[in-house]
This record gives C-alpha cells, structure tokens and sequence, in this order.
C-alpha cells in the first residue's frame, strides 16, 4: 500500500498518518521528494506486510493524504506517477524533440484535480478529452473536413495515422511524413491537438516535429526499445493496451515511459482478444476500475477498435464515460464508407456529435450525484 | 434482415415496406401471425441477399415498422419473440409447474414499450429491474434483514441461491428447498420478486412453487434437457451467459426454451473466461449493442459475478447501465465479509444504495438526452 | 505431496519413506486403507510445507513406492482413485443400471499396470484403446460396415451418438433409443466395446442398458446433477474436458464421480477454445503431463473435435500418444463427406488404420527407450 | 491453392498438371522463375476457385510436382519461399551485416529435402535441430559447461539471451554485447551454431558479428520495423509465435521478413495465451499440421516456454517430434536452480540427453512406418 500526501501536507497530518498505520502492525518507510510518499514495506515486492490488513479506507479519510494506492506492485513510479511535476524534470538537460508544436508550458493546476497539461487542454481532470479523426491521414482536403467537424462536435484532439502497423507487408504502410504535415495542418486549422502513431525509436524525433500526443499501437506495447526512447521524448505518450496484455504488463509497460523520465503517459483501452467474434476485440471496461486502483494515470477508451463495429460504438461510448474514463478516441471520417482503412468500425460526423452529447449527459449526470 | 411489423399495421404499410425492400433485388417473405414479420431470403441461411445490401436504415423510420433485427441467424424465435403474447400460448393446455407465487395476469402493455410483466413488475421497459441479494440462502433473520435493505434501495427482486453449482463436490452445496421457503418467505415481507438457480429439470416443479424467476446458471447454459423442460414451465427464466460462450451461442440457448413454448427469457451477461486475473472474470458489455441487434429479449448484468472484486461492481454496474441494460443482477449482504459463499464480490446495503442511485441519474439523462 | 504405496508395501518399506521424507523437516499424515498413503501436512490445504522442497523424485524410486503426486489439491479422491478396487465399493447395495451389456467381471491385473478393466478390455495399462466410429449413429448398414472397418484396424471401442448436443434446438438431435440399439448391434457383431453420450440424469438406465462406457460431453462438464449420477452407475464415464475448463475443474468433475462412488472414470481432452481460428478448437495436449501429476485416471485424446479439421486428426494423434495418452478417440466414417454430422473432422478407414499404425510405432519406440 | 513444380520438371510434365487442373474448370495462372508455380486464380484473393473443389490430392502425386499449398492467403512469398535458392538474391547488391560467424556458404542440397543449410547444419530436413542453452548469458565458465554439455547431448545449436525483453524496467535486462562475445566463444569451443535475441533493429549490425541464427521473440513477432530490418540481414532469423498470435498473423510476420529479400526463416512455436493456469503458456503443437499446409519453412518447438514447467518438458518435447516439428529449443543448465532467469522451466543436462534420446526414437519410429 502507498500512500501519497498532498503538497501542502504538514509533518504533523504525516506523523499522524505514520501512527496510524503503524497501529495495524506496520512498518512504514517514508520517501521525501517533491510529495511525502510512505509506503509500507512488503507490498514492494508483492508481499503483503501486517499493515496491509487494514486496507485503505483507514487512512484514506485523513488529513494530508491525497490518495492511497492498494498495491504498487512492480510498477512503483506508476503508481505515485505526478505528472504535474515530472515535466520540469524531463525537460532537464538535453531536451531531446524539443520543438513541441502545441505543447505551452505547463501551468499550475488547480490543487484538486489531477491529469496533466498538453497544450491548453487538460487531461486527467474533469473535462472529458475526446481524440477524433480518421484511421489513416487522408488527402488535405478530407483532412480538413474532418478537422472541422471533429472540432465542431466538442473534441479537442485529432486522430490520423501516418505510419500504420499492418500484418501484412503487402498492405497499405501509411503516407509518412508527408501525412504527418497534411495532419498538423489540419489540427492547426481548427485549433486541435494532433495525436498519431510512431512505430519505433527512430521515427519518435522526425514525429516529435509535428506531433503533439505520441502514440504507442497495441502491437507495440511490449516494445521496450521504443518505450525506453519515449521516456526520453517531451511529449505525452497515448499508450494503447496490447491485444492481450494483462493488466499489470499494461502498466509495466507505462513504468517503462515513466521511470525513463516522462510522467505525461495517457492509457487506452483498446479491446482484448478473446473467443468472441461477434465484435472485432472484446473492449475490456473492467480495465477502468482496476487501474484507478493501481495508478493515477489518465485513461481514455477506444470503442472504435474495441468492437470494430460502427454500429456498436455509440453504446460502448457511453459505458466508458461512466465508468471513469478520462476521455475516448474514436475513428470518424465525413464518409466512413470510403475511408482508406478501418471503415467498418468509423462513425460519421453525426455520430460523433451524438456520441459527444450523451457522454457529456452521463459526466454531467454522475457529478451531479456525487455532489 | 427480419422487420417486425407492428400489430395494427395495414395492409397498405405493408405493402410500402414490401416495395421498398423490393427496390434493392431482395426476395421477401412474409410471415402472418398475430404480427406481420416480413423477412429477406437469404439472411435466412446465413447468406445475404441483394436487399441486404440497403441496410435496416431504409426501413426501419417507415410507419408501421416496430423493430428491424440485422440477422436472425440460427436463432429466429429469439430474434421476433414478443413475450407479451407468448404468455398466452405457453398456457395453452396442461399448464405445467402452474402455482405462480407472486406472477398475477399479464396486464396489456403499453404499445412503444418492449419486454414483459412479472408479477407487479415489468421487464425490459422504461424501468431499471434490480435483483439483489445474497450469493447463498442464509438463516431467516438474516435473509430478512437482506430482503428489507435490498426494496429499501429501491430494487425490485431478491435473489438467493438454494441450490448451488460447486466446481467440487466437497464444498457447500445450497439449503435445498428449506433454502427456498426462507427466501420466499423474505421476499413476500418486502415485496419482491424472487429469482433463484436451477440446476436441472428434475427440480423445476420444486423450485415452481417458491420462485417467480428461474434462473439459469453460467455452468449450465449448454444443458439443453434443461432448456428444453424450462421451455414448458409457467415461469420466466433469467439464462446467464456461459462463461465462454459465444454471444451465438447463448441466443440459441434462450432459443431452446422460446421455441419449447417459453418466451418469457431474460437474458444475464456475467462476465467470460479469458487470460486477464485482475477480475475474476471479464465482465463482457459490449453483449449490450450486440444482442440488442439480434434480439428482443430483455438484458441484465451481473457486475459481481462479472468482476468478481466488490470494489469494481460500483463503476461496471454504472456502464452497465449507460450502455443499455434493462437491469441489474447484484450481491449484496448486511455483512459481505460474513457471507456464505463469494464475499469478494458482494457489496453492502450502503454500496447498493449509491448503485442504484448512480444508475437512475445514468437512466434519466440518457432518456433526456433521447428526448 | 502425497505418496501412495504399493498394496504389498512392508511397514520397513513405509518407515523408510516416512524417514526420508523426515530430513526435509516434513511432517507426515499416514492414512491406512487398503493401500497405504502418506500425505505431507501442508499440500493437503495448498500450502507448501518444508517437505515439498524436496520434490516427488527424493522418494518416487523407493521400494514400495506406487506413485508420488505432487499436489492433490481439492480432488483428494481423484488423486488417489484406484480403479481396480473401486468396482467393489461401486457394486455395494443396490446396483444401480446392473445390465452390464460388455463388461464382466473385473479380473485381477497385473500389480504394476495402472487402470481397470472394461468388459475384455483393459484400459489405462500398456495396451492403447482407441475408440472410433461415426459422430452420429448412421442407419444399420452403414453401422455395420464403420464397425467392420474400426475393429479390423485394431481398434477396441466403437463411437456413435445417439443424443446429440446441439447449439441450436432447430439442428438435427440424434436418434435416441433406436440409434442405442443400432450401435449396439454393430459393436457385438464386431466384438467392440460401445461408447455413448448421455445429456442429463434421466438418460443413465437407458443408456446403461447399450453402452459399455457413459460418455459425458464437453458441454456438460459442469453439470453436477449428471456427473452425481454417474457416480451410482456400475459403467465407466468418458469424461471430456470443458471447452474452457481449467484442468483443475476437469478434475474436481471427475471428483464428482469418484467421490459418489465411481472410480472408473476416463478423462479425455478435446480441444479448449482459445483465439485462434485455424483450429475448430485448440488441442491442449500440455494436459497430459499435467494430469499424470495430479491423478491415476487413464486419459485419451480426440483430435477429430480438438482440430475440427481432417487433415490435422494424424499428426495430432502421433503427438498424443508420444506425450501419454492412454489412447485415442476418433470420428471415422466410411465415407466422412456423408457423414450425419462433422463431416469436415472425420478420417476414413485408411486414415484410421494408418493412424493406428503410426500410434503402435511410437508406442513402442518410446517403450524401447525408457527399457 | 499453389502447385510449386520441380526445378527439374519439364514442360510435358508443366502442360500435364495444368491440364488436370483444368479437368476441374480452374482457370490456371502459371509464374516462371527458377521454379514454375501454377496458382489456380481465385484462390490468390482468397475466394475458392471451381478448381480448388478437385484439391490437393489430385495433383500431388503427378511427375514434376514438388509440393502442392492449399492455400497461400496473404503470404504468397512464404507459402513458396524456397529457401535453398533464396540466400542468392539476399546477397544481391549491399551485403549488409556481411561477417557471418559460422555460417559458410550455401552447399547443394539433395532435391528431396526441404530446408536450407545454416554452417554446418541443415535445417529443416531429415536430421532435428536442436538449439539448447540457458535462458540468458551466464559467466564465462558456467556458459563453457553447458555448451560442452549441449554439444554432448547432440544438439547442434546454443541459445543464451543477451538482450532480455522484460515486463519491468526494474528486472534484468541481459548483459548486452558482452554477453555476445562470451556466448560466442563458447558455442565455438564446442562446435555450435549460436541463436540469439535481437529486441530492435538497431541491435542487428552488432549481434550479426557474433550469432548465427538472429532470435526475433514472441513480444516483437509484430515489431515490422524490426522484422523488415531483419529481411535485409544475411542471418537466417528464428521467428516465435506471439503470444496471441493467429497463425495467420505469425506466417504474416514470416512474409515480412521473406518479401524483405530474407528466405531463411525459421518459424518457433513457443505457447500461446488462454486461460488455462496449470501452464504458464498453452503449448500449441496443432501450428505444426496447419503450418505444414500453408508454409515450406522450419518449424522448431520451445516446450520450456510453451509449458513454464521443466516437468513437462520431456512429455511435450516428444509430442512436438511426433506431430512433426524439424527440431526443438530447450532452456538447459548445468543447474537450474541457480539459473540467471526462467530456472522453473529450465532442465539439466541429464534431462537434455534423455528428451534427444526420446526424440530421435520417435523421428527413427516414424521414418520406419512411412518408408
């Protein structure tokens, strides 16, 4: 168990939090860095230590704590991952791929909220981040319409991939970085962050000139190579979840970007593979609570490839915002039936409206019952 | 394709539906009931057929269509089944297993409103149908207690397991029918219904007498003597998804006992067997827009079986809800840590209360939205 | 661990194991029967125990020693289940199903040779059993002339079903009573044993009037009501895994049987369900090594389900009878494009012999070797 | 569906075949190179042609047919990928990563046998190849007493990772180049190929100075970056299966690698994910048949990472031979135990000699019955 204290916690509310869980058996070890951090020795290494029988309600309650993590297993800087903060920390030294194109600085946030800043969005926080467009860069001018309905309907990022991983060689690799240049252009044109796909190390500099949200496939998830790089990268890393990663390998492979150095990792679930065939993947939302658990992370969900289907999207939309998610990516195109790839799976601008307005309902609905 | 007329349709909107499918080269069928069914040859087989190619778009907004359903695949009763009037035919002669407890006469419906009564309740309309309670019977005080947490939360049914599939033999195996007349008895005191297992078709007529809803469990589903007998029996039947059954699968399942005579099925996603551990099983939502294409029976979910953890049915069960279940299926105890059998999963008065408080906000700002 | 000792076992023989197993701090249960076994406190609830550090090879060679199984987890009885004196207790007072069309009496065998006798038959020693025929019963002729092909390539059991499992309750269901006669009729004339699925309870007397081995299926794996009354039948039980079934829930199935009085169960692996399409289903032959850990129980393999595909049975057989298997199961139809049902997986009399043929031969390499 | 002709064949025996072929109504597409290859068109897109109803057997057996593929999908290059004649056109041009360790030229083979030569050894035909070693590089010592070991036992290949992909960034990661240099001098002191790991393409230059047989393992089997790279190497590569992947995917994989100018592909099954646990992977011997029918290439079997468990290396190792594998990659040590990583599915020198002494029984049993 870890518990993070808030900035502005008082050695007095940590000495308390200390005896608190040391009634309960437990030694606690406590890390000073920019937050108080204690941790109760055992759950480090997977054992549970007598402290751990208490479980986090005992503390989760008291002054000065800003949040308890049940188990940090193999992933500690996960975990207690504050992106906040870990800009300034990244941008030390070398600053490698340092011309971000949307990326400001990073403001402070309010205390509250967590989530970190890309460009002048937040994301983590209370505004849901919805990244729209199409599954490959199209010619410039489809790209532009579909940036300007993208931006019409509420979101306020652009999907477009410029490198595309395919299973077979014979198949259509993406423009390069000729689409990278036709997708920034667009997302300029209506004032939207650009969010695509790198597919190993040596493309993250020439990506990094036009990107502002560096995505990592589902097929590259265990890609350690080109983790390790984008630790390195000032730019957010989107990580899509691999197609049949669990869980804790989905989160080693954030702890990878992390402790690398870039705190600024967004999770996406994408679907799972599984037995099923009447949708694409099985789009796992379970992933939702169970990484609130284990990270402080912003997670966003991909109903487009979760269920490939576009009729289904909609639906999956819904339970994703109310189950927690931070935000969602979904494929659309003006004329999803003539997209260069994924068309099955593609809403249309409609869609993308109608999807907008109900996630915004249910956030709407369930703030209004927390309240 | 199949489109299901509405009951006063005319002739004359029949035949603008007839023509309208004929403009795109398809062959239609038509079927006369108590509803016209009009249906495309070819989706017949599996095959499609040239009308297939204009999608249920072009005629699902044509005055006097109620519903158009995709594909009907192996399972054509599922597909059109209208329980409202099913109730009728399944009476016909020998009324099998007939002592209903708590099922009165079906009132007529409104019209716009699918699904069907049980009891006072309805299923599948406008309402959420919330069933609670424990995994296990338990002694009577403490199934009353239960009872009046569970309609004081608002939900409409208890259930409670007499009968207990065991993946081994030497664990606890259910009450049996003293198990039944506890339960029944604590639901008539808080006015519920009561939904409890089966596990074959020797102890329907037992079950018949105290249970308005049998259900069937996930270990079960393929058991087709006992589809086949519950396909005669005077009582709705709640048909969980096997744990790795296809979504194929399980409407031919509840096609078992639709076709025996029975239409009054409610269909429970509960989660499926794949490679992730985090959850005890992977609570599968996307079966929400599917089945909805397929079929007209009503959906609930099973957020505890589904997740397996208590700290996530929270977050699945609003999902749930946001993508379209008519109802949700949950363990609740006055004391989870106390429980007979699969505490992990159970949640508390408390819990249930915030569930379904969460799930009617989710509910009315979908229906405002819509509107 | 548990170490079962051989019938003939001297107490000087069982002092030294129990003081072997002593030096690795080990404390050790003795339970006396008519074979003693010696259990390490620990294993028998899940927990290692010092002794367990040593591993099963520190006593496997002793004197006296019959087998070490590493871990009996939740199926005790299935761990220790000795066919050959379990048809005495199975025959204790009522003799349920008694008719016993092929199986006689259960001769004395040999002391080192594992398994039980069914009518001539034995199964689980030295001798594969290989059991082919038809998916479903065919008409009398075709019968007739399968069976002259399965006996002449040497097999010793014939296959049909005359209850038929089927997704869809509009699919083709078998031909019950009179298809247990016509295969009946086929197995006496050709001097094989009859194997056959029963679908629920109700089915075991009929069936136990034709059938020398109670098949259950892969579907009904889980259905404790069936597997408890198989364990009253005086007819050995072909179990087959679940198509999702953890080894650990196959084995607690077979505990069902065991424990309620039948030790005569042979399991058989048929293929799981897994992502992967190219199969029909996923041959999972890793469960022969595993099972050997966990029990006695002779096991077969059927490639035809576990590959649904022709072409795949003959390999497959080669690999099964190369990690264990006691023998085989096997869809063979003289002319398998018109067969009833599963058509696509089924081999000719030329495959079977060649089959056959392969199996002997690998079964005697491997003998060669390990003498 | 293919027909790979003869290099030999002459254009009597060309007109006969597709002669025969056109008896069936196929219309016949024939492609000249070093080798005639008839494809029957239809089958190219993956849409049955009249003639793929006559199939393979109508052909196979006629003068001047090598071999005949059901059915080449989307990896043409793969399904005719000959690899003997291959190494020419790699060496076309740039020679990159030129310094080939052990491997000398290409010998003639004798037509008959299938695969191609890697030094001294032939893949791929009569004679098993196996690679044995310790999961990742040890000392210089106790890597020198497991390669003599290795080399005792008659395997022909060493395999020792120095470039580990681990879930954590926190685990160990391999000793990098000189781990190389330290497992070079020990596969040389013993006369062994050597197989190693490559994680990105940036490490191929540099393990190309030191390994023999490039490892592309199952977390990179859809690294494209990587395998593309790796098509322009003069090293034959050792391709494992993904953990989730379809055969289609992996063969796909393979495709990248061959139309990248590389033939010399050595496919690994090594387990796939399921939810089985008893296993650490599920073991997947059924890749052998279906690949054997789609693809010319190698297939070795890893049984140490496809079960995890050392006690059922043995078992699946014979299976892996008996269904047809051309060799197998065990995870041996002189002491398990002590190994650097994987010590739990690692066996001993002892347990190496045995499974080859088994293997080389069943290749000897099979050979017998087919001559």
């Amino acid at each position: 168990m870890i518990i993070v204290m808030e900035r502005w916690a008082t050695e007095g509310q940590i000495a308390d939090v200390v005896a608190r869980l040391g009634e309960g058996g437990a030694r606690v070890q406590r890390l000073d860095g920019e937050r108080v951090t204690l941790a109760i020795t055992g759950s480090l290494n997977g054992v549970a230590s007598p402290g751990e029988s208490m479980g986090p309600d005992a503390v989760s309650g008291m002054a000065g704590v800003a949040s308890v993590l049940r188990d940090m297993g193999a992933t500690p800087q996960v975990a207690v991952a504050d992106a906040r903060e870990g800009e300034v920390h990244a941008g030390d030294g070398g600053e490698p791929f340092s011309e971000a194109p949307g990326a400001g600085a990073v403001a402070p946030a309010p205390e509250a909220e967590p989530g970190f800043q890309v460009g002048d969005r937040w994301i983590g926080g209370r505004e849901l981040f919805v990244v729209a467009g199409p599954c490959s860069v199209e010619d410039p001018e489809t790209m532009d319409r579909i940036a300007r309905e993208v931006a019409a309907a509420g979101a306020g990022g652009l999907r477009a991939g410029a490198f595309k991983p395919r299973s077979s060689p014979h198949s259509f690799q993406g423009m390069g970085e000729e689409g990278l240049a036709v997708a920034r252009s667009a997302a300029d044109a209506h004032g939207l962050l650009l969010v695509s796909e790198v597919l190993d190390a040596t493309q993250i500099p020439l990506a990094a000139r036009y990107v502002d949200v560096l995505q990592v496939g589902s097929r590259n998830m265990y890609n350690t190579s080109l983790l390790r790089e984008l630790g390195r990268a000032r730019r957010p890393v989107l990580l899509k979840r691999g197609l049949s990663a669990t869980m804790d390998e989905w989160l080693s492979a954030a702890e990878y970007v992390v402790s690398a150095g870039n705190p600024r990792v967004i999770l996406c679930e994408r679907g799972i593979r599984t037995f099923e065939t009447a949708t694409r993947n099985t789009l796992d939302l379970n992933a939702l609570p169970v990484i609130r658990e284990r990270s402080r992370l912003p997670v966003l969900v991909d109903p487009s490839h979760g269920t490939g289907r576009r009729s289904y999207v909609r639906a999956m939309a819904r339970a994703a915002v109310a189950c927690g998610a931070d935000g969602l990516l979904l494929e659309v195109h003006v004329d999803p039936d003539r997209a260069l790839s994924d068309g099955a799976q593609t809403i249309d601008p409609a869609g993308l409206r109608q999807v907008l307005r109900e996630a915004e309902a249910i956030r709407g609905a369930l703030l209004g019952v927390e309240e």
